[in-house]
């Protein structure tokens, strides 16, 4: 595998970070995940612009941004990937020593790490949809920024894993945030409902795709935090994400929603997303 | 620098970690600082006991506890430290490829990175007392957990040093939880309050040794949050931790404490604090 790292495309072997590297240490870090649909990255400007607020929220002096898609482009050839790829892409503060928690004194260079990889859809997940679990949603309150301090991340994906669920969803004070790595939708009476833009959610990349979506078709939609006690009042649930795209929830805990079939307006949204991919 | 990675004492230059350790991807890890006294790590098992804690918690299968202590002593010896030593120890799930929130599905080996430094207190903070400002609680709902999703840690120790302050003490919901690597202490009437052991602080070493010296001595303590708007009916303040000891605090964001005097019952917590580290 080769991957991008300070500058250079190398073997995965010889790309070595610094265990002083404040990414390592402090989770100092913000990172992307971008995928392309007929080998084009798929809404790169709208990637691009989130990465940019978020390096900007933390304040890493990092300004090489019009390099970057290049670079992509040329290490997904250097990976010789056949079909779509995903790529991951992490810029830290940099290496400073000594350990300090504030920004280093000295002037650092920011590390930028890129990986790319094969990326196959999974066609099951999106026609049948998913089980989904709840999870006590104990992250810090700048899920806006897309930050490496992932851990509770961590603790409740493989919390869904081990429930044969293939994502948690995170609920504060009764109210539905979003999952670990998705945006959360849920319909009722053809309404579409999700938690609105604010610090306690990322603002997905594929949810923007899909508020787009209800404008042009005329859906009704509200952004709007959803009571977790109120789930059973609504008809249809969906999760958002580059990598599951519009992915039906069936089942949520021990509950199987409309005998576990996908609903009419997620399919609907579904199908509109399949055409402007497939046409990207 | 001669560090300890990967089962083996070796330059820093050659300590490489891999992109693809799960501590850079996602803050997947946790951490530990101890110094020494006469150049016997202070409290070790107190700092063993939370690692393990730690550990647990966030499910890293890592079990070789016993031999850290002669690998700490002997990466003290090989860096050739004459004083005082202060030891950063970190632990992370390991590598694993491809990147997924979940825990790897094959067996990985954690990663363990020790490094030494020489360590010099800082006296005159010790004495004449320092400034610390208030900000926002920000963090995950686990700080109990010392882990390394340090990024709210890092903007708020950022935010002191740049206001002149050598902490930020930080604020959830008007309570005062404790500071980014310390925890806070206030007097009123010769009691001693402090934020109780709740998922909300971590329980220092140092915060345990001053409730041990208040039983010993019979100095009322009450473990219960401040409210930030009582603050001015408190006497004395300070900040413990194991780099900055017990260290007072004289002034708080533009509010000068006593005419910058550090308080009585302060002092006495300090003059036992040297006590027992001078015969450590």
């Amino acid at each position: 595998m080769m991957v991008f790292l300070n500058n250079r495309i190398l073997p995965l072997e010889e790309a070595n970070i610094s265990p002083f590297n404040r990414g390592f240490l402090f989770a100092d870090g913000v990172y992307e995940s971008i995928r392309t649909y007929n080998k084009k990255l798929f809404r790169y400007k709208d990637h691009l612009d989130r990465l940019k607020k978020s390096i900007k929220e933390i304040r890493i002096d990092f300004k090489e941004f019009d390099s970057l898609e290049n670079i992509i482009y040329d290490l997904i050839k250097k990976n010789s990937i056949e079909g779509e790829a995903l790529v991951y892409l992490q810029i830290t503060r940099g290496s400073a020593i000594p350990r300090t928690h504030s920004f280093p004194k000295e002037k650092i260079s920011p590390t930028l790490f890129i990986s790319v990889k094969e990326f196959a859809e999974d066609n099951a997940e999106q026609s049948r949809g998913v089980k989904v679990i709840f999870q006590e949603d104990i992250r810090w309150l700048r899920c806006d920024i897309k930050s490496t301090s992932l851990l509770p991340v961590v603790l409740a994906s493989q919390k869904a894993t081990e429930e044969n669920a293939v994502e948690a969803i995170l609920v504060r004070d009764g109210l539905i945030t979003e999952g670990t790595h998705t945006n959360f939708f849920a319909v009722k009476n053809e309404t579409v409902f999700t938690a609105p833009k604010s610090r306690l959610i990322l603002e997905g990349i594929t949810r923007k795709v899909v508020l787009e979506f209800c404008e042009k078709f005329k859906i009704e939609c509200c952004e709007e935090f959803i009571n977790k006690d109120d789930l059973k009042s609504f008809d249809e649930f969906f999760i958002t994400s580059t990598t599951k795209e519009i992915t039906p929830v069936t089942s949520i805990d021990y509950w199987t929603i409309n005998q576990g079939e996908p609903g009419k307006i997620t399919k609907s949204l579904q199908a509109v997303f399949k055409k402007i991919t497939e046409d990207y």
